[in-house]
C-alpha cells in the first residue's frame, strides 16, 4: 500500500513526478463521460513505463480464447474492451529534443484532478539535458454535455532560451491491447486524411466490424496571439499528424488548443462517420475551450447536486467517496441502453466484458438511489434482453430448461472460461432476481414485474429447479459442485448463500405470480402462456423452498459457508504473518483453496441481502465467526462488511472497512491500481455509507433510516431520489436531518418514528440515538 | 468406435485406403526402438490429413505455458516431446506428377505392422489422373540392434507405362508440434551439407539447446540393378534433399534403399554429432537392408521370448495383447536410466512431458515381470534423482518440508498447470511410495531401501505429514481439497484412496526404517542424520495412522470416494442414453463434477493396491457400487477393473473389460487415437491378463497363482521373471503348468498349494478351479 496522493476534499493531487507511480496515477487520474474516456497518460511522448489506454463504451473484440485445457462449455472467445484511437496526444520537440519526462529533470510537477468540475490538469518544470528549461501546463477532459468530444488546452513556455518548438498534434490508432491474448492488434484502417490543421482516422475492429471515426482540429497561440501557419502532414498505418513548427520566444506561452471527437458505427450509418466527427468538432472549436470547460463545471455541478455526498472533519474520507461517485458518474450515465458498468470503465482494460454480477449486486443500489428511475430500470431491462442467451447459456451446460446468465459479457453470450467460475459461480443468477426485487422494493413499480420481471424471474427459478437435487436419505434438496461469492473457494457442495438465493429466487417469483394473478390477470395468463409455465413447476418450486438443505453448525449458530467448512483449520488473519499477504499474490491456488480463508463476504453477502429475513443476534454470530477470517481480497469485500459492521453497532471496524472500499484504489490497498480502477466496487462505498452508516432501507414503501456515526465525523449527508423525491440526508452525533429538495413529499422512518417530509421542507430528528 | 483393422494373431493389418482412418493408422502403425521412432507417415507426399510425427526420446522443449488465467505455482512452461526431423521423407515424381495417395486412385492398399519382426510394410497400386500406374511397396524399420539407424525399402513399379520416374529422399527438419502453444517453432538450423548420395542437418531445439543430426544415405536400384548416377541437390532451411531422375522401364521395379541415423547431444560432443552419424550410416549401409532386418526380426524374437503373452482361442485378444506388448517395448527399454515412459510414445505429441504416475502405477509391474530388474530399478532410481526437485516443488507451494512429485515432468521439474491437476492430483505422491513396495517385494532387494527408497518414502511421508490436519471434533486426520484418481471429480475433501495412500505410506515408511533399523544399522544412523529425521515426526506419523480419516458409508458397507459422495444422484452408466457418452465430449466440465460418473478406478484402485489388506466381501461391495457408475473414460481404467473382475469371479466383466483396454487403441474405443497411442495404459493390459486372469501376486517371497479363465480362451500362457528364474505359465480349463526356463529354481503357490519348480523343468497342478 503506497500512499503519495495529497489529501483534498474535491480534488486528487499528486505534487510530485515519480514513475514508479505512473501506471497508478494513470488509472486513478482517468476521465471518462460514459461515452468514451481513457487513462491519465501525458499528451506529450512518454518513454517510461504506462499503459496507454483510450476505450470507447460499447465497442469491443471476440478476442481467441486461450486456455490451457479446453473444457466442453467454454466460449470460444472472451470479449476485450478495446484499447482505441489515442486522441491525446500532442508531442513536444525543443529544438531537437523530444520532451519525454522520462528523459529530463522534472520540477514543480502537479497532477489534479479536479472531480467538482470533471477536468485533469497537470504542470511541470522540465530541464532537458542540454539546459533548456520549458515550464508545460496541460488541461483535458471529455465532454459530458458533448459525449463525441475531448479537448486538451496545452502550454509550453520557454524558461530560459528562445527558438524553435515543433508541435505533433496527431491521432494513433496503431494500438493494440495489452491483454490481446495472441498479441494481435484488433483494428484495420478504412480510411484517413490529414491536412494542415485537421486529420481524422477510420478504423474498424476485426471480426465484428464497429468502425470508429476519430478525428482532430487544433489551434496554437503564441504569447496569446493565435498563430496562423502551415503544418506539415505525417500519415502512416492508422495514425495522421500535422508537424508545426513554431518560433518561440523566452517566456512566450506557446498554447495548442486540441479538440478530438470520436464517433462510431453504433451511432451512425457508416457513410456518416467522417461528417458526423467534423461536425461535432467544428462546433465545440467554435464555442471554444472555455466554454467547453464552463459547460462541463456546469454539468458535473448537476451531478453533484444529484449524488453528492458530504463528510465533515474526515478530508481522506471525504476524498475517497467523492473520488467514488466521481469515478461512477463518470463511466455509466444510464442514457445508452446497450451498455453497462464494466468493471474498470474507463480506467484499463483488465478483465473484459462489460457486465459482471456487480452491476446488479453493487451498482443498481447506486443508480436506483442517485438518478432517475429510468436508469436503474435500463440496467434491469438489459439483462431482459439478454434472456434468449441466458436461456441458450444453460441448455449448452446441458440443463433442459431454464436460464443462466453469463459471469462475464459483453452481448449476453459468456466469455469467460474457468470452469470454476463459468460453470459454477451460478449465485450471479441469484444476483440479478435480486436486482428486480430491489428495483421494484425501491421504486414501487410493480408493473415491472409484468412487463419484464417475471420472465426473467421464472426462467432462473426453472434454473435453479434443475440445477438442485433431492436427496432422500437427508430430505433435502441440495446443490453441487458451485462456486459461491468467496472465489477462494471451488466446486464446492451446498454453498450456504447459493441454496439461500436460489430458494429466494423461487419464493419471489411465486410472490411475483401471485402478484400478477391477483392484480393483473390477462397480463398472468399471457405470460403463463408465454413461458408455457405448468402447475407442476410451480408445486416443484415450493417443495424446493420448503427442503432446501441450509448448512449450519448448531453448537455455534452460524451457517456454513458449505459443506464440512467446519473441517477446516480456523485462524484469524490477524495471527497470520504479515509476509502471507495478499494470499492471492503469496500462496499457491490450493493452499488458498484448502485454507479457512475468505475473499469476500459469502454467508455474510447473503445476510445483507436478506436482512429482514435475520435478527441481529444471527448477523453478529455469523460476522464474529466469519470476518476474523475474510482477506477482503476482493473490492467487493469490504463495503458489505462495513454495512454489516454499522447495523451490528462494530464503529471501528465499519470505519476501517469504510476506509479500505473508498480509497481502495487511492491508496492502492490490493497492489494493482495500476491496471485499472475497481469501478463496481466503488458503488459499494456508497452502500457503505448510505445503506451502512446512513442505515437507509426501504421496506413497506418507507425509507427507513438509522444512521449511525463511525466516531469521528462532524456531521455527513448524503442524497436519494425515492419515489419521486430528492432528499439530502444530513446526521450529526445525536440529530438526522432531512431536507426534500423537491416538491413531491416522502414518507420515512427515523429510528423507528415515522416522518412525512412535505416538498421543499426539512424534518429534523435530535437526540436519536447515532452514536450508541 | 470404428473396427477396421484385420485381426490376426501377430500382425496389425489394414486392407485399404480410407483418408478418414489415416491419422488413426498413423498413430497404430508406429514404429520405435525405445531410442528414437515416430508415426505410420507415408514417405511420399501425402496431402490429405496427417500428422506427421519423428520423435527422439529424452529430447523436449519447454514450450511457454498457455493459461487463461495465472495461478500462483503453475510452471513457466511444459515441456514438449518434440517432432523433429522426418527423416522418412522419399518424394516420388511420374514423369512431372507427384505421387500422392490423396490425389489418385489407390487399390489393393495394404499396411502391415509385422509385431514378430519389429516392421512396417505397406504396398499398394496408384493410378495418377493421367492413367499411369505404379505399384509401391515399402519396409520401414527402426532398429532394435543399432537404436540411431531407421531403414526403408521403398519401390515403386511402372504397370503400364515406361518414363521417368523422379526420386527425392529428404531430410526435413523444418517441422513443428501440433501442440505448439503459440505456433512457435522449436529448432533451429546449425549446419547442413548435402552432396549427390547423402546429406545430413544439424539442428538445436530453443531455449535448452538439445542437438541432434539427423544424416541420410541412399542406393537406388533398377530391375536389380545398383544405379550410379548424379542427384541434383538441394537445401533450404533445415531441409536437404537429393533428386534423382531415374528412367525404368514398364514393369521394372526402381528400389530406393534409405539409411537415415539420428545422434544427439545426449550422448556425443557437439562436434562428434556428425562424425558418429555418419558412422552409424556407414556401417548400417554396408551391412545392408536385408542383413539389418534379419538383426531386427532376432532382435524382436528375444523381446518376445521375454514379454510374449499366448492366448489360444480367441485371435482378438491375442492381438490386442501382442500390441500392447510390442508397443510397451518399442517405447521403453530401460537402458537409459534418463529416460522414462512417456504417456503417448513415439506414437504422438498430445499432453508432453515422458513421467506421469502411470509409470509407477503401471508400467513398474510390467518391466518388473518381464524384464531384468535393473530395469524397473532404473525407473526407481529416476524418480530418487529428481527427489531434490520434488522437494523444491513442495517449497514452491508453500508446504515447510517434504517433497511433492510433480505431475507431469521431463528433468523432475513439474510442467502442468490445471490447478486441480498439479495442486490437488497428489496421490502420485503415495504411487511412487507404493512402487518402492512393489519392487522390494517382487524382487526381494531390500537393500534397495538403505540406498535410495528411504530418503523418496521419508521425504513422501513428510508431505503427507503437513498435508493433512487434525480436526478435534473427528478426533481425525483430514485431507482437503484434493483431485483423486478419478478426474471426474476436482477439489474434493477425503478422497478416501489419497488419505488411504498417504496413511500406507507412512506405514510402509515405518516399517522400512525398522527394516534397517535392525538390518542395517550404520547405514539406519546415516540416513538419519542425512535427513535430519526426529522423531517427533515418526510419532506423529503413527499418530496420522491411527487417526486417518477414511469416509465410508456404514449400511452399505463401502468406503466413500470422498466425502459426501452420497448426495450425488447415483444413476448406472447403463441407464444414461447413448448419446450422452463419452461424457467428456458431450457433457460440460461442471455436469461432469455433479454427476457420480467416475473416469477410473478410485476406490477401487486402492483396493487393487491394497488387495491384501481387503477381504472378497469389502472388495465385492465396493465393485459392485462402483463399477456401474465408471465409464472408463480413462484409458488406465479398463485394466484395473478387469483385474479385480476376475479376482472376484466376474467373468464377463473381465472379459469385457480386457478387451476394451487391450484393443483401445486398435479398436479406438475413445474417438482419440489419431493423437497416438495410450501407451502407459498398455502396462496395464498386460496386468490385466498376469494380475488378473493369472491372479499372479508375491507374498512372503513367493509367487502365488489363482487364475481363472474368462471362458472361451482354450489356453492362455504368459511369462514372469521373479528373482533369477524365468517361468512360462500356461492356463487351460482345468490346469495350470509353470515351466522355469532358466536354471535358477522358483517357489510358488498355485491355489494355495505350494510347489518348487526346479530349473529347467515343469510343473503342472491339474483339475485345479479355474474355471469356477
Amino acid at each position: 500500500m503506497k500512499q503519495y496522493l495529497k489529501v483534498d476534499e474535491w480534488s486528487i493531487i499528486e505534487e510530485s513526478f515519480d514513475p514508479m507511480t505512473q501506471e497508478i496515477s494513470e488509472s486513478v487520474f482517468s476521465l471518462g463521460n460514459g461515452y468514451m474516456g481513457g487513462r491519465a497518460n501525458f499528451e506529450e511522448k512518454y518513454s517510461g513505463h504506462s499503459l496507454q489506454g483510450s476505450y470507447v463504451a460499447g465497442v469491443y473484440y471476440p478476442d481467441k480464447t486461450r486456455v490451457g485445457w479446453w473444457k466442453n462449455g467454454y466460449p470460444e472467445y472472451f470479449a476485450k474492451v478495446l484499447n482505441s484511437t489515442n486522441w491525446i496526444g500532442i508531442d513536444i520537440d525543443i529544438e531537437g529534443t523530444p520532451l519525454d519526462l522520462a528523459a529530463c529533470t522534472v520540477t514543480d510537477f502537479r497532477r489534479v484532478l479536479n472531480m467538482q468540475e470533471g477536468y485533469l490538469s497537470r504542470s511541470f518544470t522540465a530541464t532537458l539535458e542540454d539546459g533548456k528549461t520549458v515550464k508545460v501546463e496541460s488541461i483535458r477532459f471529455v465532454s459530458m454535455t458533448r459525449r463525441e468530444i475531448g479537448a486538451i488546452r496545452y502550454s509550453v513556455t520557454p524558461l530560459n532560451f528562445s527558438g524553435t518548438i515543433t508541435v505533433t498534434p496527431y491521432l494513433d490508432g496503431d494500438v493494440k491491447n495489452k491483454d490481446s491474448n495472441y498479441d494481435e492488434k484488433f483494428w484495420n484502417e478504412v480510411e484517413k486524411n490529414v491536412e494542415s490543421g485537421s486529420g481524422y482516422v477510420t478504423l474498424k475492429t476485426k471480426k465484428l466490424d464497429f468502425h470508429v471515426t476519430t478525428a482532430m482540429v487544433y489551434d496554437i497561440h503564441v504569447a496569446g496571439n493565435k498563430l496562423d501557419v502551415e503544418a506539415e502532414t505525417v500519415d502512416r498505418e492508422k495514425y495522421v499528424a500535422n508537424i508545426v513548427k513554431v518560433p518561440v520566444k523566452e517566456n512566450e506561452q506557446l498554447v495548442i488548443y486540441k479538440y478530438a471527437a470520436s464517433v462510431t458505427s453504433r451511432n451512425y450509418g457508416l457513410g456518416q462517420l467522417v461528417e458526423a466527427a467534423k461536425e461535432a468538432l467544428q462546433s465545440a472549436r467554435e464555442a471554444g475551450f472555455v466554454a467547453l470547460l464552463a459547460e462541463q463545471a456546469d454539468a458535473w455541478k448537476e451531478k453533484w447536486k444529484e449524488s453528492d455526498i458530504i463528510i465533515e472533519g474526515d478530508p481522506s474520507a471525504q476524498q475517497g467517496i467523492r473520488f467514488n461517485i466521481f469515478q461512477l458518474n463518470q463511466t455509466y450515465t444510464g442514457e445508452d441502453d446497450r451498455l453497462n458498468i464494466g468493471p474498470k470503465g474507463f480506467t484499463g482494460e483488465k478483465y473484459g466484458g462489460s457486465t459482471y454480477w456487480d452491476t446488479e449486486a453493487y451498482c443498481v443500489p447506486f443508480y436506483l438511489s442517485t438518478a432517475d428511475s429510468s436508469i436503474a430500470r435500463n440496467l434491469l431491462i438489459y439483462r431482459y434482453k439478454h434472456l434468449e442467451k441466458a436461456k441458450e447459456n444453460a441448455r449448452k451446460l446441458g440443463f433442459t430448461k431454464g436460464a443462466l446468465y453469463p459471469m462475464v459479457t459483453m452481448n449476453g453470450e459468456e466469455c469467460h472460461n474457468e470452469w470454476e467460475i463459468t460453470f459454477e459461480e451460478i449465485h450471479r443468477n441469484g444476483a440479478i432476481a435480486y436486482a428486480i426485487y430491489d428495483y421494484v422494493n425501491y421504486t414501487g413499480d410493480k408493473a415491472y414485474l409484468g412487463q419484464y420481471g417475471l420472465e426473467v424471474l421464472a426462467e432462473i427459478s426453472r434454473f435453479w429447479e434443475e440445477r438442485v437435487h433431492y436427496v432422500a436419505h437427508k430430505d433435502k434438496y441440495v446443490m453441487l459442485g458451485v462456486t459461491g461469492p468467496n472465489e477462494y473457494e471451488n466446486n464446492v457442495n451446498n454453498n450456504w448463500y447459493t441454496n439461500r438465493i436460489a430458494a429466494w429466487t423461487m419464493e419471489y417469483t411465486l410472490e411475483a405470480l401471485d402478484y400478477l394473478r391477483q392484480n393483473e390477470q390477462s397480463r398472468y395468463a399471457e405470460l403463463v402462456e408465454k413461458l408455457n409455465l405448468q402447475d407442476s413447476e410451480t408445486d416443484k418450486w415450493a417443495d424446493i423452498i420448503a427442503k432446501m438443505y441450509y448448512p449450519a453448525d448448531e453448537e455455534k449458530g452460524i451457517f456454513l459457508q458449505q459443506d464440512g467448512f467446519l473441517d477446516k483449520q480456523i485462524i484469524p488473519v490477524k495471527e497470520l504473518a504479515p509476509e502471507n499477504l495478499p494470499l492471492n499474490q503469496k500462496w499457491s491456488w490450493d493452499r488458498i483453496l484448502r485454507s479457512c480463508y475468505i475473499k469476500q463476504a459469502d454467508v455474510l453477502q447473503g445476510l445483507y441481502f436478506l436482512s429482514d429475513r435475520y435478527d441481529l443476534e444471527t448477523k453478529k454470530r455469523n460476522f464474529d465467526f466469519y470476518e476474523p477470517i475474510t482477506v477482503h481480497e476482493s473490492s467487493l469485500s469490504p463495503c458489505i462488511h462495513s454495512i454489516l459492521a454499522s447495523e451490528l453497532g462494530y464503529k471501528e471496524k465499519a470505519y476501517e472497512m469504510y476506509l479500505r472500499t473508498s480509497r481502495l484504489d487511492l491508496d492502492n490497498y490490493n497492489n494493482d491500481t495500476e491496471d485499472g480502477c475497481h469501478t463496481t466496487s466503488m458503488a459499494g462505498t456508497w452502500m457503505s455509507i448510505v445503506h451502512g452508516f446512513g442505515g437507509l432501507r426501504v421496506q413497506n414503501d418507507r425509507l427507513i433510516l438509522k444512521p449511525s456515526n463511525p466516531g469521528h465525523w462532524t456531521s455527513y449527508s448524503f442524497k436519494v431520489m425515492f419515489r419521486g423525491s430528492r432528499l439530502q440526508i444530513t446526521v450529526t452525533d445525536q440529530s438526522v436531518t432531512v431536507t426534500n429538495e423537491t416538491e413531491t413529499p416522502a414518507a420515512l422512518t427515523i429510528f423507528d418514528k415515522e416522518y412525512t417530509v412535505s416538498g421543499l421542507s426539512t424534518v429534523s430528528a435530535q437526540n436519536v440515538p447515532v452514536t450508541i
